[in-house]
């Protein structure tokens, strides 16, 4: 039998389980149905203005390819919004500006890592990693963190008995997505000392850093171990102004050695968009800290809504997530897969239907999300409040036909 | 001693060659002296004036991840361009839009090869794939070309020796980066017979296919092998439309299962720019067939502006290449690097000097180039003629310091 064309790291890369039952919603829709779109972190706030400006007063005769590590105003604008909008100091030099934080992640991952090294995750965790992880043959372990404690960062311990001769770091999202938990100071300190100990580098994604609710302050790894040069950061604009469609992100690092192999890596794929990071930089540096302020109250009380929606029911474990906006929720089904499959081809409440993204994509042992269900809450007041109600409903009526048990009373909060 | 945080494929990836003699030549600019950039593919023609209009036209509140295998819309726009202007009859649906042939090629080393698979390379080969090569853990296996022959395709049984049990793929740039020569149909058919014979993915870059001088059509791949499940083509708009700070690039396949893993891929890092996307889609579907032949045309006048100037001397060996828009010529130095910096640091005629790229970094046997410079003619052609002759008194003065000998009038074309 001849060979396969394919590697066997790409045969082990699944597709997104957030987008792969995409052909499912849109032929919900081609039949009529609205369909609630809370499977995806694409937000529907306005993008700024200042962005589209822009882009727009770009007028170079040629477009040319920006610095490869990223245009020089945008790494001064980012570092000025930091220090404006977080207190933070940390020089233009420290950047290194990305196609999405994706790119961050995928170079970090080179990096530090050779094939077959390890990287510590907390699951459940962004579903992509592990994309990034297949591209770059890093293995990802997990530490599972719990529903039942709001997800909690585990004990020491629990994260040092996974630490092998082949670890390189640690990685973790926070505000987090999926679960929508934060890292307090303490679990970051505590995250760094592990570092320390064991040689390894902390990456960080702080792309929600901005999303907190209920009182919670910006938190940065910076703010806890400022210009420590174990730290990566990834950050990116997309998610905090309204704007995935522009692929900027940054890498930023105290790290002079990841650094220079971050500038290799931009080098050899040239640029970023050009383009993008004009609008971004001009934006950053004008926007008002209104537009933020105005869109975390917005999410705040949409998560609000959906959990006084779906704390109708006895169905959903609900937690008040104080960070990003995403949060999984528990649901009394052995396989949420099929319940999310059953929402798009089989349910419909006065001609509408919810897509949410099915649990079992952001484990790496994946039966512990098949009681789980992870929920964007991405959509306006009004209309989260329908998708929350159809949502009920429609679980109600799924447990109704395929059975199922409540979750039980001691489990709510 | 503490391991270092610095992973091993990061430290054996050098920084690119092109790149990084920048600091020398802004450092010439600061002391006042004229700098020519002939060391970048950064071509000087006016982006065409749709792309810009399709930027601007595009009105969306919220700027959205776009599809993440690519903007609909921009698939059937190069698709109905390929068909205009290349006569190809190739459907939407064997696309992947991604940011740039960068990422087309990264993506397709991680689907065909895992982490010490071989690709074959032709050697002077763009610099960039050792560095893409170097991400996703792929051996490139050189075949060396020869500048006395114009850098054609080696015989069959050359190629074919190099194949061993863990060749994947063989990797084509026509018209070639860094040496201009043009792979005829039959070359290509001989490389896709080979990949047939081993069970091989032949991948064609054809960055720069329309790029071709002195009567020569635009050759693609699929002309030679239509609808060839076997091969990936690399496509790109930055060099052929003057927008290279747009990063959109695509990959072409009838391969199912490639085309699927690529998907996949997509998937993970969300979305090329959505912006680029749709100034893209409305500049392909607008342009006129006379910007190209207008570029095209400029090009060649101003290849043999470069040939006419430097054939004064005797010191360049430099072939009438057919197309893309760089030379690879031969001169007669021991370390040409050491020639590039002397350009930018010691040499000055009437305040002006050159910046060209050492060979040494178009080679894995580094040593093959120390007695060659790639020439991008990227200026206009009174820029370029001017260039031309301080180059040419450069290094007449160079060789005069340092010594050197002639390319033998045997060599000579």
């Amino acid at each position: 039998m001849p060979r396969t064309i394919i590697s066997t790291r790409s045969e082990n890369t699944p597709p997104s389980p957030i987008r792969r039952l995409d052909p499912l919603a849109r032929r919900a829709e081609k039949e009529g149905r609205t369909v609630y779109y809370l499977n995806i972190g694409q937000p529907d706030i306005r993008t700024p203005r200042e962005f589209y400006k822009g882009v727009r007063r770009y007028r170079e005769k040629t477009l040319p390819y920006s610095r490869s590590s990223g245009h020089e105003g945008l790494c001064q604008s980012w570092s000025s919004y930091l220090k404006r909008n977080n207190g933070l100091d940390i020089s233009a030099d420290q950047f290194v500006i990305v196609c999405g934080a994706s790119e961050a992640i995928v170079f970090s991952f080179v990096i530090c890592c050779d094939p077959g090294d390890e990287v510590i995750i907390f699951d459940p965790t962004y579903a992509n990693y592990h994309g990034f992880a297949g591209m770059t043959g890093v293995n990802l372990i997990p530490v599972v963190t719990s529903s039942e404690n709001g997800f909690a960062i585990p004990a020491r311990e629990e994260i040092e008995r996974t630490i092998t001769r082949r670890t390189r770091a640690i990685m973790v999202c926070t505000p987090n997505n999926p679960t929508g938990s934060v890292c307090s100071a303490a679990d970051l300190k505590m995250l760094l000392e592990v570092c320390e100990k064991h040689n390894l580098v902390l990456m960080v994604d702080e792309t929600y850093r901005e999303f907190v609710y209920d009182g919670y302050e910006p938190l940065s790894i910076y703010h806890v171990a400022p210009a420590n040069p174990r730290v990566i950061v990834f950050d990116s604009l997309s998610k905090r102004f309204s704007m995935c469609g522009a692929r900027v992100g940054c890498l930023i690092t105290y790290n002079q050695k990841i650094l220079a192999s971050a500038r290799t890596l931009a080098s050899a794929r040239l640029s970023a968009p050009t383009l993008d990071q004009a609008g971004a930089a001009f934006m950053l540096d004008r926007i008002s800290p209104r537009y933020l302020q105005k869109a975390v109250l917005e999410y705040q009380k949409r998560r609000n809504i959906l959990i006084e929606e779906l704390g109708v029911s006895d169905h959903f474990l609900i937690h008040r997530s104080p960070g990003a906006f995403y949060t999984l929720v528990k649901i009394p089904v052995s396989d949420a897969e099929d319940f999310v499959k059953y929402m798009l081809t089989e349910f419909s409440y006065k001609n509408q239907t919810v897509f949410v993204a099915p649990g079992n994509g952001f484990y790496t042992n994946r039966a512990l999300g098949d009681n789980k269900i992870r929920i964007a809450y991405v959509l306006n007041c009004k209309a989260m409040k329908k998708a929350a109600e159809v949502l009920r409903i429609g679980l109600e009526e799924y447990l109704g036909q395929k059975g199922g048990e409540d979750i039980p009373k001691s489990e709510k909060q």
